[in-house]
């Protein structure tokens, strides 16, 4: 994987493009690079890149990365599945949560005759309530079973729990267990000089899980590995055969911060108006919490970092109030004055907007509707 | 303002209700209750109440607002009232909030044919730029001055600051200064024993603020406070007119912890469904940072109260996860076992969500769009 060098803060916007704010601006050539470069990287690992859609919730990003090489989607909710399949003619999706209750199943096998779908699994009640409707629906649902490799959220744990898991589900009628997942998130939020020790133990621990797995008979065909920030280490051990980073197509302040990736490379900005200046060392822009999801970054302070001013602090943030405080003498901070703010955590911040601003050479030339908005279900 | 009687925890869905899930849900007789004790209480006051509709988004709720006697509405966001007026009829709103940049300008022109509409300032560029614009159209426009009575967000501060600014906006053909507002959302986030005093010292500052710039011969004729939290007492101040509570139709978690307020009184829940148990003292629910706003509360642990089980912690969200930590031997947390939550801050969660579940005895009885969502321009 390349080393970006760090370039000057720049804007995404020309000084005189006038839009209305806050929005979400997304550089077409920033983005177009980054999911260029992330293809290269899958394709010279020769592992497969699913790439997770939750980040940009998009059927326009979605068809770029398929065209760039993508084997298919995935995604972190039915509702999900549903919008790349039927918006952006995904035709392979899988769905990296359980998807319980009845509601739900009657979706999925609606959904199971227009596409290609594989759902994740870590518990027997799930999976028999989903085994016993595919049995009577006359169908085969691939299932991928999750491995906790230390994130401590959902899956069985690395080895015994997660291959007795596995073995459980491979004998039940309606599922097809085909590869072993884990969502190695504790990588990215380890100290910087951690993360590719981290990362590359969470994918050792999956590798040996679905060895042991198939040393009992059940064909393990994927090995899967996710997140950004450990994108250039879980895929490179051996036996990994699938990554799904999701944030790299806009990268963000989480990422940025940890040095690989520069501001320049963060394709995705809150532009945001400052609309009051009630001191001289503070100043409040029209991007609260409404615009810029609450997420703290471990490697920086405040709410995100605005563009071009380093020492600037995003302090606070109610929904509709972000509260900068100022070095002494900083400028660009007048009232009706423009910011541009790469948000601490892409992907609920994209899930605030309806639409994405997309500009090239500064003007915006797009409008492309966030038609996975809001799908939590 | 009376005072509930705390009742056991009770869930807003009958067990046999299915419903797909996370979803907002919302007690029919919980909120027409909610509405209307506040109209009682500022009607007992001699005061106006105009809601701060950023809690409900819905414009079904403003309508039973306006019937229980509300005067108007209060927004945070142009794009808030222009739904307000369109969709639910409102004819008279505050948008709590300067108006900043030609786009809106031009907008806030053409909503100000449709109703009357006023709109808070609390700096000399804004106000200058909106008072060009008017005079231009050849139309007077309404303004309140926001004042800073210790919450240190926006706002001149209360005294001679705030009042220097009300005279240069006074002198501006095409603005007319008719009223000071306070947002006192500082005494809502002290401990409980102190909210009162914050907020009677609140609404003095904000009074004693009005009372000099009508010594200058400004006619001040509103003064304006706001939050749920210090609404028994802000509004007590002689000489506040007009209260602007928000969260009151629904309470949250933030409010009930004070303890003038019990869970039985909490009008909207966002039900979940338990999605995975990985270990003995950990669940996952289908609720995630997308569910329910990252927003903690003082006086809670977590990310929200889970009904009827008080010793359970929502301990981490990330978008599609709410990880649970239960004490020993907790029931109600299978696979498939449905949950009901308070959030911390309700405002923010409906943010989240495009409709709001309308249950009558344990049903749900009608769906309501969450019209003004997302309108944070």
């Amino acid at each position: 994987m390349s080393t970006a060098v760090l370039a000057p803060d720049r804007p995404i916007l020309a000084a005189g493009e006038t839009i209305d704010t806050p929005a979400m601006v997304v550089d077409e050539v920033n983005l177009h690079q980054n999911i260029a470069e992330m293809a290269a990287w899958a394709a010279s690992l020769g592992v497969n890149l699913r790439p997770h859609m939750k980040t940009h919730k998009t059927p326009q990003i979605a068809r770029l990365q398929r065209a760039a090489g993508a084997v298919g989607a995935t995604v972190a909710k039915l509702g999900e599945a549903e919008v790349f399949v039927d918006q952006a003619g995904i035709d392979d999706v899988l769905i990296a949560y359980p998807v319980v209750g009845v509601p739900k199943i009657a979706r999925l096998l609606a959904l199971m005759e227009r596409a290609h779908i594989t759902v994740t699994l870590d518990s027997r009640p799930a999976a028999e309530a989903l085994a016993r409707a595919m049995y009577d629906a006359d169908r085969t649902l691939d299932v991928y079973v999750e491995v906790n490799t230390g994130q401590d959220r959902a899956g069985m744990r690395a080895g015994d729990e997660a291959v007795a898991l596995a073995l459980d589900l491979a004998r039940m009628p309606g599922l097809n267990v085909v590869g072993v997942l884990t969502h190695e998130g504790h990588a990215g939020a380890s100290a910087p000089e951690m993360i590719a020790d981290v990362a590359l133990a969470a994918g050792q621990a999956l590798v040996d899980t679905a060895n042991a797995i198939r040393a009992h008979g059940v064909d393990i065909l994927h090995v899967s590995v996710g997140s950004t920030p450990s994108a250039p280490y879980t895929p490179t051990v051996p036996g990994v055969t699938e990554m799904r980073p999701g944030t790299y197509v806009f990268y963000d302040n989480s990422i940025f911060r940890h040095g690989r990736i520069g501001p320049d490379r963060c394709a995705a900005r809150i532009a945001a108006t400052v609309v009051s200046r009630p001191a001289p060392d503070r100043a409040v822009v029209d991007a609260g919490s409404k615009a810029l999801a609450m997420d703290m970054s471990p490697s920086h302070p405040g709410h995100g970092y605005i563009v071009g001013h380093p020492g600037a602090t995003i302090a606070r943030i109610s929904e509709e109030h972000g509260v900068v405080l100022l070095p002494p003498d900083e400028p660009g901070f007048a009232v009706g004055d423009r910011v541009e703010i790469i948000p601490n955590h892409v992907c609920p911040t994209v899930n605030l907007t309806d639409e994405l601003l997309v500009v090239r050479d500064g003007h915006v030339v797009d409008r492309w509707p966030v038609a996975a908005r809001g799908k939590v279900r």
